[in-house]
């Protein structure tokens, strides 16, 4: 028996621990446990390791080691950095900008604001993702306390130009915060902070080769920003709570790792993701690439498109049994409760593996929200919905290779075919709305 | 050389993880790293074992688990249960009760969300730190909300009769959400919800020999709670962001140790802690045990003490040279900077070991209140300043011995005397308003 061929292009979902962040976490399971808060030497030993590990993170970032409060990942880093600042600045106004491409982590947090008395504008997104700068400077009042613009898009990789949206947000308004939230390009990419200008970052561990639990707000000193996890003077009583220490030790080694392979990775990334852009649309009729086209202005190893005609989850679901693991896009939204039940009843590996335990397929863990719901990020591209629910995210990594690409290019087009002719929907021309999205397509 | 001895004494700060726990978490560091909300087959193995671990902290608790919200720890599940409940419950009112003697998790929020517009009633504490049943009914009103009494205190152990309180205030009003902070108790005895009959349990794996990162609330089935980490469906959407796999199952596997060695663990903690109580008055003048000393009343393992005429500090960081480690209360509120500073000026071990890095110690991760100011626990107990400045918390493990014990007897009344001669305040007969708290001393 041989076993069976698994190629992962979901990076963008979470990246597994690099070998040496695992080993680096370890002796911070074992002998150095104590609490770094605590007086005696052990303790101090565990207070080290956390103070290096900020120096790390900040010297990555062009930071200052105050500047960095770890947190327990991108979530809690992108709603300590909204409610935090709108918390903190009542008195200047409750007005914050944003837009509708973010991650739910922003925008759900927005949305919860603006009920609690907040206004939000959220700025148009451009068909291809990217936000315009200048549409965020003009939105921006004496009383706009925050703007939240991320990185790049998690779902389709565009990239945002924040260094030129910092710059005119601060043009318009000095005292305006300005928040990014880095989760997706720091695995790529330098998000030195000064170079984008920006007063609050968000990061995560998990995307870069790093262990899950450890994330960190990057918080310009001055910025007004109030703690939302209250009860210790942790994190310089910004962030309550016993320090982590193994997941920032973990967090500041994938750090020097990623620095450390930065170029051959990009440039790995950078030639595997192209050829999929290149290819993709040529082997599979009716497929559009979404997001930007030109490398230049998208996040690397990101890869996004719609399918005409196709469910993207059912795709997904003949992807897995064919061993690529890919998705329609952010892993926090995807419906895996819906999706898993779709895969018990194929009777596919999933099912098998999942055995015999008793207990359900993932309740309460997947995400509940937006199974059979077309991405927000592409309905605010402007995608029609039809069309939307046919997007696929192929996220590439370090350990990717080129026979993984080759091997996607293989199986996707007779998946797709398959999968329309099982449709009950009859597959037809494209109708006209779709075709600016199909215009890299067949 | 021998390697010089050390001796463990501040299980309440944090444990060690079992073995079995680390063991348990590799290969979700390992093999597993995939996202639990994706819908390939590596993915739901994650998913599953998150189910499992909710399985197996449910069923600790006498839960259901769709009642568990995995959180990153006790002081994120204590923010949560107020926030989450005050929010939820805007509504019928924004009362809420508690007492002087929580854990600043507790009481920090409580303060913070008074200066948002809540009414927060603190309740006596008794002078063994333990909080009266009907003090708490008498205070509920109709447009109660939440009453937040911990299991244990951290600092004194006293143990709370969490199952009279919640009867007498689900009496007075039955819509009244009763929450306990359990993350001392729960390591030590039952904490079945129905028989404790609360609403909300805060938990945390780290005190019990499970990982960092790790915590839970219990969240009884029709509870208002309104999420306060926003932006994905995990957790039912609860609390969002990415699921910490490795920990979520360290978390489990330490309550599975937890059960096995229970009884074991209680006797032997009880013994020592027994030993400790009795003894410590004996050879310590003008020493008294604080908080209950009945131990059917008192968190095992925990031993807490005034002394007069020395600083707890200043105690600790001898104890720490001579080769024991403890605390002089919550590690949270601990001045570890100023406390390792004060190492460093004796050239003591700490000094040595922190090595010549460069970097400053514990700079930002220690806690940055309390250094110099007396316990709030003791404070409420009604402990005069002057002697709650000599506290004193030993808090006993798994791994302590007769001989720890043995060799705490033995150093401490040296200790205590060398700084008493050190000391630039006279030592003469304790004041007479010291007289009930040194009523078990010499």
């Amino acid at each position: 028996m041989t076993e069976a061929r698994r190629v992962y292009l979901d990076h963008a979902a979470t990246t597994p621990p690099a070998p040496e962040v695992v080993e680096a976490m370890l002796p911070y399971l074992g002998e150095v446990w104590h609490n770094p808060s605590s007086i005696y030497v052990e303790a101090q030993r565990a207070a080290q390791a956390i103070d290096e590990a900020r120096a790390t993170v900040a010297a990555w970032i062009g930071a200052q080691p105050e500047e960095i409060i770890f947190t327990s990942g991108g979530s809690e880093s992108d709603n300590l950095a909204l409610r935090g600042v709108l918390a903190a600045s009542r008195a200047r106004g409750r007005h914050m900008i944003t837009n509708a491409a973010e991650h739910h982590a922003v925008l759900d947090t927005a949305e919860q604001l603006e009920r609690e008395g907040a206004e939000v504008t959220l700025v148009d997104v451009g068909p291809d993702g990217r936000i315009d700068a200048a549409s965020v400077a003009d939105a921006v009042r004496d009383d706009t306390v925050l703007v939240s613009i991320m990185h790049a898009n998690n779902e389709v990789g565009a990239l945002n130009d924040i260094a030129a949206i910092s710059r005119a947000v601060h043009e318009r308004n000095p005292r305006t915060v300005v928040h990014t939230d880095a989760v997706q390009s720091a695995a790529h990419m330098s998000v030195n902070v000064d170079r984008l200008g920006v007063d609050l970052l968000t990061l995560t561990a998990h995307k870069f080769y790093g262990p899950r639990g450890a994330g960190a707000l990057y918080q310009r000193s001055g910025t007004p920003l109030a703690a939302q996890i209250l009860g210790g003077g942790q994190e310089s009583s910004k962030r309550a709570g016993t320090e982590n220490t193994p997941a920032i030790v973990g967090l500041a080694r994938a750090v020097q790792v990623a620095q450390e392979r930065r170029e051959a990775d990009l440039s790995h990334e950078r030639a595997l993701q192209q050829r999929l852009i290149q290819e993709l649309p040529k082997r599979v009729p009716m497929l559009g690439i979404t997001g930007p086209t030109d490398l230049e202005h998208r996040l690397p190893g990101n890869v996004s498109a719609v399918v005409g005609y196709v469910e993207g989850e059912s795709i997904l679901l003949a992807l897995d049994l064919a061993g690529v693991a890919a998705s329609s896009g952010s892993a926090c939204t995807t419906g895996g409760v819906e999706a898993s039940h779709a895969l018990v009843a194929l009777g596919g590996a999933g099912a098998l593996a999942r055995g015999s335990g008793g207990v359900a397929p993932s309740s309460g863990s997947a995400g509940t929200r937006g199974a059979g719901e077309p991405s927000h990020v592409l309905v605010a591209m402007g995608v029609p919905d039809e069309l939307a629910r046919g997007s696929l995210r192929f996220t590439l990594g370090r350990d990717n290779t080129d026979a993984d690409v080759d091997y996607l290019l293989e199986v996707l087009p007779g998946i797709v075919e398959r999968m329309r002719a099982l449709s009950p929907i009859p597959v037809s021309e494209a109708p006209a709305e779709w075709e600016p999205w199909l215009a890299n397509g067949a």
